[in-house]
């Protein structure tokens, strides 16, 4: 434990991350990775020496509505004028085992880049070429590595897919959506009391039936059914056509209706 | 809380979820689907009347190493036949807001996916056609909707960027892979003695040079150095590395080496 608080930066005040395409060959995978990334709400991508120029028309067709991520991706020369203002830069990749270095999940990496940008700290992520991934060269310049936890008898992802995948995992932790979230059309909860009215009519209507026999099991019935009512989480609009349903049916036998 | 224990079956009994895709369009993004799914360990792929027929000879050049999961995957005529022997059904969908349902996050659908599959249930999560995704006629059949918390300015996602996702999220809760993990190349950490042995290398040569002054600031500048050692999580090869160095620049100066 620190005596001092730990800095935190007011939200907006806060930089995202960075994603750094290295060395990206297809165009097509460049505007992927920008709508990839703004999915998440992330803009900041850098590109290092795309192999087929810049700007890049293909990737500019792919990003479509992302299209402004490209106008300020650079390009930049090398790794280390891409990642040069980052404090702490973490690099994906399935491989990496080559170096003494910290290998995390996106989840793990996510967190800690969430607590260093909190801090005031600039964080950014390397992504390598498709087909070879980041090399030894590149994987020196960062903190840390990133590592999907793929299956391993089939872990094909693509370079789009990965920044995807980072990009959700940032946005999952930022909490800002409810984990489950009740929607309602036009209707609400129905209330407990009138999940208790319903409760009574039912009881009454199939007592009147002769619904509840053998005597020594009708409590257990009664309260296996309260049970199930109050356990369905019955909208208002929901009890009222139970009871409809029930009138009805009371009617066209003939019975008394009270309901 | 319930008298009897929560049925808990092993792991080797439980039903992984089925993923059903609802009449999909073209047959890449199914391919891509199986891939997606394949990646994170899921097998179980169902397929609902695909609009270009069965079996799709672009989702089979698509999926490629996971080809094996269009074998097995229908076709079924409707959603009905495709999810009849789940007890517990998802429906993926950023709409979904004109029925009376929960609307949960990927994280907490899988969360009570999981739990639900503990306790011996089969579980299933339904993906509608790309353009126009689920119809109110399907996602009546749902227990639950499952919407990805996209940007709301950015919400494009396609097919099999939604089933990575989800895939995704199934085995991150699976927990099998260690969120941090230290990688050594032909090395390990430094004992802490031979950290406080570079410590005293370091001090002892830094001192020879006439490192350390003003004098009342010795005692701090040394606790300074001694805990960047510490810190710095130094392995064994960067200890005698460091060592090394520290040896022949003393030598190279012409000082007494006596490291």
């Amino acid at each position: 434990m620190s005596d001092a608080p730990m800095t935190t930066v007011p939200v907006d005040e806060q930089v995202p991350p960075v994603f750094v395409l290295v060395r990206p060959q297809m165009g097509e995978n460049i505007g992927g990775a920008a709508r990839a990334m703004l999915n998440f709400g992330l803009e900041r991508l850098r590109v290092v020496d795309p192999r087929d120029g810049w700007p890049s028309p293909k990737a500019v067709a792919m990003a479509s509505g992302a299209g402004r991520l490209l106008e300020t991706a650079g390009p930049y020369g090398d790794v280390q004028a891409a990642i040069g203002d980052c404090d702490y830069v973490f690099a994906t990749t399935a491989r990496g085992r080559e170096l003494t270095k910290p290998v995390m999940t996106p989840e793990a990496a996510m967190a800690r880049a969430r607590g260093m940008i909190a801090a005031g700290k600039k964080v950014g992520f390397m992504f390598g070429p498709e087909r070879a991934g980041l090399e030894n060269e590149d994987l020196v310049h960062a903190n840390a590595i990133v590592t999907v936890p793929v299956n391993p008898d089939f872990p094909s992802l693509n370079l789009a897919q990965c920044v995807l995948l980072l990009g959700y995992e940032w946005r999952r932790q930022a909490g800002e959506v409810a984990p489950e979230e009740m929607v309602f059309n036009r209707t609400d909860f129905a209330s407990r009391v009138e999940v208790e009215k319903l409760g009574d009519h039912f009881e009454e209507k199939l007592t009147a039936a002769g619904f509840f026999h053998p005597a020594e099991k009708v409590p257990g019935m009664k309260l296996s059914i309260r049970n199930m009512w109050a356990r369905l989480g019955l909208t208002k609009s929901e009890v009222a056509t139970f009871h409809g349903m029930l009138r009805q049916i009371a009617r066209h036998l003939g019975g008394p209706d009270r309901g």
